[in-house]
Parts: structure tokens; C-alpha cells; sequence
């Protein structure tokens, strides 16, 4: 049982994890050890005061060091699923159970809008991760979407159980092994069904019938993420403590809302990671 | 009239300079040019993200280059009141207005809480500001607090003018001319009167009658900056877009409460920025 688990090692997850473990707490910490893709894309940052001009490749690389630095270190692992129960927080992350006193999310904004149908058939033929769903398609066609190399293996853990995997990645170079993987040239345009899914259309047109699909990409809507959690609009509902409608959870950073700017998301790290050990000093902690 | 007027030079009021001088706003920024006296005392800051674990000197010093590096200058004038009048603000500092369309107030926070008596006896006997009124003052008896150097040429100011000035300054070393000065060893307790100021009390419970007392430090409560101001507790009352109760008045930083964090301050003055070039964009410009 950590104290807290924060998912996103962008500018937010970062700040919030800094002070975390300055304070000595517990700290599972979520998402890719290269940081922020965001950051890292930047072509000029004018305005994280104290830094002067710089590049995102810069800046992201400062924020590696500085984690290295506080000898904090992520863990690799897409987090699908976190709900509370009773006073603790489960966390599902590829097939693995996490559970912390508290959690945030500092998971940026999901720029991928998805496809028509993505939403309506989650959990009916529509799954974001692999290694946790996979298994209920042995033997069975589906679709994939894979965004990049980082979800490859997942890709190859579904060939490995299904029948036929309809692969596509924005990614040409993509090496993906299995010879009942057939690569789609057009990207998947919306999945179609019933009750359940029975199909994709590619943006050239085309009808593929399929049993399940899978959109293997780091970026879940938060309302799928934490069943329950409150939105307000495209983010996070949160008030100005940073507090969600979910006692203990709290969000940082542009998941909670705009501007998306990188000193304003390091900024509220800081500050939700003060909420949490205030929340933290009056919840009791697990006896065990 | 400019687009914006920033109070103070500290992380956020340096962070909100930035964006809006990128975003070609005309920005008055006041405050001193060596910036944040908190930054610069501070001896180790660890949670700033991007930076490592640095001294608070260099953090600050590092603030200074990024302000030069964006061809930002501060006005260092102590700004002693902001109203606002029709659609635009006026902002007395020392004995010059200025006007501008938005006011955002990154003042941090008051740690001296003032003396028994010095709230209620402002422009009744008590100043912050000696070119302001130090003329009200001529040939009469004053007490003046002195916060350090950089105040120093007020108190010679008000020696100009006083029959006699009783100084205190926690700054034994201060250096201040002046025959008609009488530098006091206990520092002031309170202030005291019927309809306005007659005497101050000091710490070892000698009185001395007056006619004024100066209080010059930069820490003038946020109430007595700016009339009909909404407070909350010992902070500006604001919302999570950093609005305060006076449209077109922003506040971020320490002011904003708590935690008192650099990268949070600075983080609310680049959210804030954003904030006023929203209400700048829906908000007429002066036609003059």
C-alpha cells in the first residue's frame, strides 16, 4: 500500500512527485521514464521562468535529471483502470493490482479524440490494453490500433491469442512479428456493432469484421480511467484545492483544465501534492 | 494606459510578465529589480522542477536572467493603492499614477502582520509611503519602521521635512542622516490615538507622542492595497481562474494562499496571464 499513486510523468506528475517524496511519503509513480512527449516536442519554451529559452528536448531532459536526482524513478506500466475502494485506491495497470491512500492524475490531455463507436463500446469489444482483455479474443479476428513502438509488444501478445490481427500504426517503420497480422494502410475510422462489436471502417471505406479492437496508445479518457469521476468539459472537474468529486483523488496539470502550459502544470503538481499530505494527515492509514 | 499592471517581482509576477510580453501586451510591472527577497534567503530549493537541487540565490539569479533575456524591466516603485475607476485601473505609486485595462496581484504574502493599531489608524496618522504623504508631516513629530536600506532614502525624506523622526530598524547597520533622528532601541509595539494617530507604544513599554507613523516595508496588507478587495483569511479570495471579486483583477503567487511554494506561484502567474488576456480580448480598449 503506497501513500500515493500519481499516473503521468509529465511536468505535473513530476513536480507533485518531487515534493512527495521530499516529505518522505510513499510514492508509486506512473508513466514512461522518457517523461513528457509533449515537453520533448516543444520546439522553443520562452516562459518556464528560471530557464530562459530553451528547447523542449532541453527542458525534458532537465526533468529526467532532476528526477534521477531525487532518486525517483516511474514505473512503465499503462494504468487502465483506478477505483476506490472503501478507503483505498486499486489501481489496474497491464494485469497488475497497485492500491494507494490516495492518487493523482496528472495524465495531460488526451489529444486523441477517438474514433466514432471507441467510447460506446468499451467494454463490449473495445479495450485499451492487451495483456489485461486479450484473452477473452483467442481464436478470434481483431483490430488494432497501435501508436507506437512502446505498445508493440502488446501487439504481439495479441497475435500470439487471436485468429487475425487487422494492425494499424501511424508509425511506418512499426516491427511487429506474426503471420496472421495483416498491416492496414488506411487508419481504423469507426467501430461498428450491435450490442457488441462486430466491426471496423477504414477511412479508405473498407469493412473489416472483427470481434474486439484495440486502441494501444497512452492516452484514455479520464472518464474511463476512474468510473465516476466528475468532467467539466474535455477535463477534469477540479476546485481550486485541486480536489476531485472523488474524496482522495486529485488531478494536476492539463488533464485539469487549461491553459496547457508547462510551468502552470509543474505549478499544480506542487500544490495538489500539498493537498494530498493534508489529506493524508487526517485519513488513517492502512493498519497493515 | 497599458494592458496590464503586475504587482510584484517574485515568480509569479515574473512568470505572468513573461507570457504577456510574448503575447505583445503592454506590461507596467512593479517591484524590485533584484526580485524575490523569499527566493533569494531561501538556502536550498529542491522542488522546482528543471533545475535540480539549487541555492536560493542562484534560483533567483536565475529569474533575473530570464527577465533580461525576455527584455523585461520592473518599475521599482512602491505601488500604495489600486482602484478602480469606470473600466480601467489607477495605481498610485509613489506620487505617480499610472493606469492600466488589468491589475494582477503577485504581492506575496504579508508576513509582518502589522502592529495593534496600524490597520486602523491607515490615513489616519498611518503611512506606507513617505513621498506620499510625508508632507502632511512638516515640522511635526514622527515614528517610522524601516525595513531596510533600499527604504532608507524615505526616512531621509521624511527628516527633510519633520520636526523629528523616531526610527526603528531591525537593520542595526542602517545608515540614515539626518540631525533630527532619533534611532530607537525597542521597536514599535503600537500605535496608539483617539481620532487619529497620537503616540506610538514600543516593545519596552516606552510611549512616545506623534503626530504620524511610517511603517515602510514592502508589505502593505492586500486590503489596504486595493479598496473593496475580497479577502480570504490572510489571502486574496480567489476562484480557479484566479479571478478576484474585482473584474479585471487577477491574483496568483503566495497572495493566492497557500503553499507558499515557488513553482506554484510561479505556475499561477502564467495561469493567470492567460486568464487576462482572455478578459483583455472581451474587454473594450481605451480609445484614447
Amino acid at each position: 500500500m503506497f501513500d500515493v499513486a500519481i499516473i503521468g510523468t509529465g511536468p505535473a506528475g513530476l513536480s507533485a512527485a518531487i515534493t512527495l517524496k521530499m516529505r518522505e511519503k510513499s510514492v508509486l509513480w506512473f508513466g514512461p521514464a522518457d517523461m513528457s512527449a509533449k515537453v520533448e516536442k516543444a520546439e522553443k519554451i520562452a516562459n518556464y521562468p528560471g530557464v530562459g529559452i530553451v528547447g523542449g528536448r532541453e527542458l525534458n531532459a532537465r526533468f529526467r535529471d532532476h528526477a534521477r536526482e531525487m532518486g525517483l524513478e516511474s514505473v512503465d506500466k499503462l494504468v487502465t483502470t483506478v477505483s476506490k475502494v472503501g478507503e483505498r485506491f486499486m489501481l489496474l495497470a497491464e494485469n497488475e493490482i497497485f492500491e494507494a491512500r490516495s492518487v493523482l492524475l496528472a495524465t495531460g490531455v488526451v489529444s486523441a479524440k477517438g474514433v466514432p463507436g471507441e467510447a460506446e463500446y468499451l467494454g463490449r469489444g473495445v479495450s485499451y490494453c492487451a495483456t489485461c482483455d486479450g484473452m477473452f479474443y483467442r481464436g478470434k479476428a481483431i483490430a488494432a490500433y497501435c501508436a507506437g513502438s512502446r505498445y508493440a509488444h502488446e501487439v504481439e501478445y495479441l497475435a500470439g491469442i487471436a485468429a487475425r490481427v487487422y494492425l494499424y500504426s501511424p508509425e511506418r517503420e512499426l516491427a511487429v512479428s506474426g503471420e496472421n497480422v495483416e498491416r492496414l494502410e488506411s487508419p481504423i475510422a469507426a467501430v461498428q456493432g450491435r450490442d457488441r462489436v462486430e466491426s471496423v471502417r477504414l477511412s479508405d471505406g473498407r469493412e473489416i469484421p472483427v470481434d474486439g479492437a484495440f486502441f494501444l496508445r497512452n492516452a484514455i479518457s479520464p472518464a474511463s480511467l476512474v468510473p465516476g469521476l466528475a468532467l467539466d468539459g474535455p477535463h477534469i472537474a477540479v476546485d481550486r484545492q485541486l480536489r476531485t468529486n472523488i474524496e482522495g483523488c486529485f488531478a494536476a496539470g492539463d488533464c485539469a483544465g487549461r491553459p496547457y502550459q508547462i510551468v502552470k502544470a509543474a505549478g499544480e503538481g506542487n500544490a495538489a501534492a500539498h493537498q494530498i499530505l493534508e489529506y493524508l494527515a487526517r485519513t488513517p492509514g492502512d493498519a497493515l
